[in-house]
């Protein structure tokens, strides 16, 4: 019976609740998903006619989950200490199962299999599930992203770097930059669900004993086919038991998920820095709270997601350290995914989930970003009152200038377009520059490309997630990638 | 009610099976040490006139922890979410216990805390029973392996280098080495369970609240001083809030004791290995057996301990990440430590468990050793035979001559002191070198410093982990460490 | 003056010499790469007039690197510490550089950018080179692999899980296996180095200065069009400052190619243990040398990339740690990726020109594979005599007979079919039945998928890489993936 | 020649200029303590009458250098590809250079060592040197900031929790913080310089062909300890070469040294940021400039150090991940550990220069501070006010009432003792008790524990760095600590 000392109840992992990130990860998905594998293995030797006809009903009584209850979990659990893996335990009670509904039938499960088979097979049907559930999230997430992108097109906000302000943006430029990275995420795990292999090789991944049942070379290729598609997998070349490409890659890719959907959640921390406050999480009753300072609205949503993301780089290294994987089945490198694997998957989906949430919860405080503009008393646009300048001056002389008018600004508390009027008038320069310069002062002073860009990524938005899809991920058509980029169409 | 559908029932952990990993990291042990935290603080409050004498009796009855049932545990869980950590659930659920004992009791529970102040505490609490338990394991590992070293002085086998036989060595040597490595962590382990300290900084760490409430300085203290004592923790310094170096040291400590063992682990793997069969794990009916092939003996004890051993690097990673913690308390970094420690801990309780077993069961096959050591034809001895030529030759003249007679006997297969015996001749070499050249290509031919290095180590042994002290951890008396505390001076 | 002192000679990196690794990536090829970005914006400036044409005359100039001397890019990266990164000494000098041939020419320098977009777009110029070398290697080492593919298809030998003997394999099977993998990662680099995206965004990544100058949108397109082209990347749809994936990409591709080849050389070194001896690195004259032992012959190619392979892990969390990038600009996270990614690069690149070379260098034993093969008195072939048994027996009971016989072998030192022949007539068997287990008991007592295996990718190497190509790279068809699966094609 | 191409200047590193980091940890420092470390064995095998008196002349000579010209480095690093590290060709140089002064005097070099010896020795002497320098910057930045926590103790700032103002604190209180951990990882530092170990062992660790060569046990122990001394390193009681907890716990530390003052560091990017203005990094002219925008006065020291502390853990795992060294000598493990750490150095010693130059030229904006505590009409209070309504109401009632009382403030944008004051009307309290908290929610209204902390800190300030001894670093009492030595009992 399991007992509640060892379950994890999410404790120390917060955002996953109201998520599906254990549901589709823990421990009963796994068993579900080798079984099923095994089942699959089953049915594929019935229709290669390397198993007998009545085997189906076998399947199918099997199918259900009824031998599968919580005791046999745990037995199964407990008895991969021995072996080294669960797999072996778990052919172990299936077989019974299958003897109990009808004698002879285990002689039809696991065969022409090894334990790596079908533990790598789960871990693509539950990767498969996993990238399903991620794009829902996603999709989700794009539409919020969009629309922030579209409505604060004109919402002047400091732009910063290093911590400092810099220049003027919007932030619907910003949300487009947000959307365009979703996107890009969207587009790479649609193609890489796609195409997660099956793994079947037997011990040492050449199929020996499928050979020896089968009466052809054919049939056994057709097992393997029958194998993968029963199970939504692709059809693999060749075993890859010590290839781990894939593994890899789905863990890049998972970082690069939580990545992401974290860096909106560190802006989001930073915006809404009570000093700052532009953008804040709107939070529901009794969330955010501090158990020490009543008054406390923490951005709660927002740190834990990126507290997901600062923990996805280690688990990636760990799982690029397995692609080390030595002999026809490596002494621990293999073992040593299966954890981390899970993790990856967690955090993203968790992280994702929680993203789509917190991108429809955003306060956006236009008041806020109007008054920081001021903050600096016109430094913020220093960068384009250069631009300006450099028609007169010439690009250096314009630099020098400007620089000399910030110090001065600075020293002085005077505005910056203040304190450039004074010199440009020492200068002898013409009224309507210094028009110019004083109006380039001003929030919505100047123009940018931020327009065009957020209309090219809304437009990306289209193309990648159909509006009408809602349900159905767009993610057939696979490798259709431009992701960072669009090749010609914007050539003279 | 607890799901298995969100439990972990270790089935991709196989190595936690047998080993208390989880018992004492799981979910339940952290409720319970956070809700000993709390009471640890009720209780100094009491002693300090700062809560009322009948909270005594409430803080017994909480302490019961008849009111933290299974579903009062998961909704705990699940409310972690909205305020980003549990313990404001925690509190809230543990308020309404004590209102049920005694109406007003809430008053004194949580006084002057911050929820970190709790989740630290309870992560030292933890990490202190982890490495007692690691610590008695510890002890069973070393006492295997000094009895290996010593048993083994003599058991001349080739020593490898970069997977080639190298020069003769002898496998007590090689124990002897696992063992000062063992004692090196075990002295670690021992000093650091001794300092961990406890956190109590309220809300931004100056200890506001408590200060408030009391009558001075002197009674603050004491209430942190008795806090910290009631829970088996050094007094801190000055809050840890965003200094993370206690939690960064145990990380890099666990990683290191993983990967002392890990190593010893995977020397198994290589010297089991079929075409060396020298070391082999000693395995149990049913164990290291294979889904596919019916004769295998998997070393399956030593693969699961390098598999965690592979996986704490990452993690570690992620840990020493959170040293950089901004403000009084971070916005994810803080947060994203608390999965990886437990996961390291976990990692290092069982793979010094199992390492303890495996270094019971190891057959040590002196057939093969010695045969192993014929594989060369004598090439192995060529450190040893050039040493003794230098005598005569010089250094440079003897590398030369062995290095010539090396490639000789590969070319001709002819044993190497035969081919150098002809060299000697053609050299004019007297007959004493010949002598001591050809009874040095044997195995016992020649001595070096192991006899005299086990001896050390074994000294050690017995300096570190006295003979007597089996059940008792020697980790009392210790370094005198004042790093994040000063014990004593505060103290009423 | 260069200092030798502070000069990187390479000497902890042994693997880079004979390699171009240091020289692509080094710091005088990101001098040159960033001088390139600054002209390419120059020129498309020119191109849509928004410099004077005479400035073409200017960009000349400075392209012959003549004014980058030594001591000038000494004192550029010296002042790289007041700002924080290098770009902005280098417009500082190249200003002046250009001011030397034409007074007035730096107005026409780093016109609308800001250092992250010359840096980052030096860095994909810098990426682009490292990729094409990469594939050439990857070129070659696909060769060398396939050659050994078809040679040793009826290689027979020893397949080893978890260090243990399983069943039988062939080398070509095992150079296949390799050849796939490489194919894999030969593919994504191909495809991914045709879509590295140039950066350009000023300071806040909205083109605001560009605009400012130009026009039109129009205008400021075509500038980016121009300038993206004249450097051979992509068109970025909108500025990617803190839209890192395209790094982390690259990031994840290098460790991934790092890990195939080092995976290779992995197996290289189990293979040429002493003791196993199967697969050797050919070595030339005073390769694979020890100080200490005259007749080493060590397989430090394989070593060697080994090691780089064990280093890009953690290189790879750093990068993706960066994912976290805050702001428009962020305070150090951007500043972390630079080494890393440059550490990876040269990893991946000394790895594969090695893995190159180590492949053309493989000394296949074939009498050692054989005689490794009767190490086990034949329980290697207990998987595929289970499979014949299996017919008879059911699979069960044929699973059951062969480990008692493998159990009996070892304890009676008899072989594996001695023992199985004696309970086979004991349980009344066939005659022919007998006769099969006999003869599956040798090498090439069986057949098994292999052939096909090594078919299908010698097949796709033919596709991936066309063999009159050796010289133009095959990455024009960029994301035609089949990685681990052919669809399809192969159902009944 | 050195070519310019090859060499490293810094340029991606910005940090390491104006420090010591590269000089220490360069190519020519790791030859010349290569070097040294070679002569150290001649002269120990002298002063035991294992090489002739004649030879001291020779070491003499070959200390001064000269032999070890430019050209001869980089034959020496080239050379370190054929054998698989650099110790080799530097042995051969090394040896022609002895012949060249005395010939017969290279028999006397290299005896009895293994390469691993000679670069893992030399890598402590480095690390020696490198720690050095490290602790000479500890100290400093510990003077600055024990300044800055005694001149701040009442300088109150708003503390920070998750981004969101808490509760008031006060500078000094946050300066203690760092000084603490500086102090924690200077104690560490000082004690790790005192105990890094020499290696010797020979090809496999047992010193076979010393003991082949001395007369006794005894004289090969004081080979040993006459080496270890020679480079100021510890005694080593067996060899190392496979337990690499030593480089594991330098790692480590390194680490989290860098971590340290990375905190500090990410501190004062955020306190810099343009809205909130209170500590800031003073700039030199020139300094902190961007390419684009005349204005900025980036915090560019900070984002250095943040940027080199981001980088160490991934480093960190790469060196952990070596502790996994199977054999007497890995094939990869140990050769992937030498760029790891060599990094790992140079960022702790930079980011100390750095972190000690930034302490002592942080701007303090009293003003600032007290500008943004306004910020929140007083709800920072609200923990405060909380304890003193406690008193009164009950904690539950008080907290409660607290936060009503602000989220009213937020609504209304009246202050919270407004707020608070009209509830406690009505709630019908004692005039003294509105009066306590509408002082409390003032700057200085209330006391904590601050002051107390400080005292302490700088109390161990004072114990653990000398006032006297700012030059002579403090780490000679340090632990006695036997982990890896036994000092003076095998001395003759």
């Amino acid at each position: 019976m399991p007992e509640l000392e060892y379950s994890d109840l999410g404790l120390l992992d917060p955002l996953s609740h109201d998520t599906r990130a254990r549901e589709l990860t823990g421990d009963k998905a796994w068993l579900r998903a080798m079984a099923d594998v095994e089942l699959a293995l089953s049915r594929a030797l019935i229709a290669t006619e390397l198993a007998p006809d009545w085997m189906s009903a076998v399947c199918d009584e099997l199918a259900t989950g009824v031998w599968l209850d919580d005791a046999t979990a745990q037995a199964i659990a407990a008895g991969g200490r021995s072996g080294g893996n669960p797999v072996i335990p778990l052919v172990k009670r299936m077989s019974s199962a299958a003897e109990a509904v009808r004698p002879g039938a285990s002689d039809f499960i696991h065969v022409g299999a090894t334990s790596q088979d079908i533990l790598d097979s789960a871990a693509m049907v539950i990767a498969g599930e996993v990238l399903a559930e991620i794009l829902v999230r996603l999709r989700s997430l794009a539409w919020e992203l969009s629309a922030l992108a579209d409505a604060h097109r004109g919402s002047v906000m400091a732009g910063r770097t290093l911590g400092q302000q810099a220049s003027p943006t919007t932030f619907g430029f910003v949300a487009a930059g947000w959307l365009d990275a979703v996107l890009t995420v969207y587009e790479r795990a649609a193609a890489l669900r796609a195409t997660l292999p099956a793994q079947l090789g037997g011990a040492v991944g050449n199929l020996a004993v499928l050979t020896e049942a089968a009466a052809s070379d054919r049939v056994v290729e057709s097992v393997v086919v029958r194998f993968a598609r029963g199970l939504g997998l692709a059809v693999p070349r060749i075993s890859w038991h010590t290839n781990r490409l894939v593994v890899a890659e789905l863990a890049a890719l998972l970082a690069q998920i939580t990545g992401v959907v974290g860096t909106i959640a560190l802006d989001v921390t930073v915006l809404s820095r009570t000093e700052i406050g532009e953008v804040t999480e709107r939070l529901g009753v009794g969330e955010g709270g501090s158990s020490a300072m009543p008054h406390k609205r923490n951005p709660v949503t927002a740190v834990l997601i990126v507290s997901a993301a600062r923990q996805t780089p280690g688990l990636l290294a760990t799982v690029h350290g397995s692609l080390l994987s030595e002999d026809q089945r490596p002494a621990g490198a293999w073992h040593a995914e299966w954890q981390p694997l899970r993790d990856l998957e967690g955090h993203a989906l968790a992280a994702t989930t929680a993203a789509a949430s917190l991108a429809g919860r955003l306060d956006v405080d236009l008041e806020r970003m109007a008054a920081n503009l001021e903050v600096t008393d016109g430094l913020i646009y220093s960068e384009r009152v250069t631009a300006i300048l450099t028609d007169a001056l010439g690009k250096s002389a314009a630099f020098a200038m400007v620089e000399k008018a910030s110090a001065e600004s600075v020293t002085t508390r005077r505005p910056l377009r203040v304190v450039l009027s004074g010199l440009l008038v020492a200068h002898g320069s013409h009224e309507d520059l210094r028009a110019r310069v004083w109006s380039a002062c001003e929030p919505g002073g100047s123009s940018d490309q931020s327009a065009a860009a957020i209309d090219k990524v809304l437009a990306r938005h289209l193309r990648v997630i159909s509006p009408s899809s809602d349900d159905a991920p767009a993610d057939s058509p696979a490798l259709h990638d431009e992701t960072l980029h669009d090749e010609g169409s914007t050539a003279p």
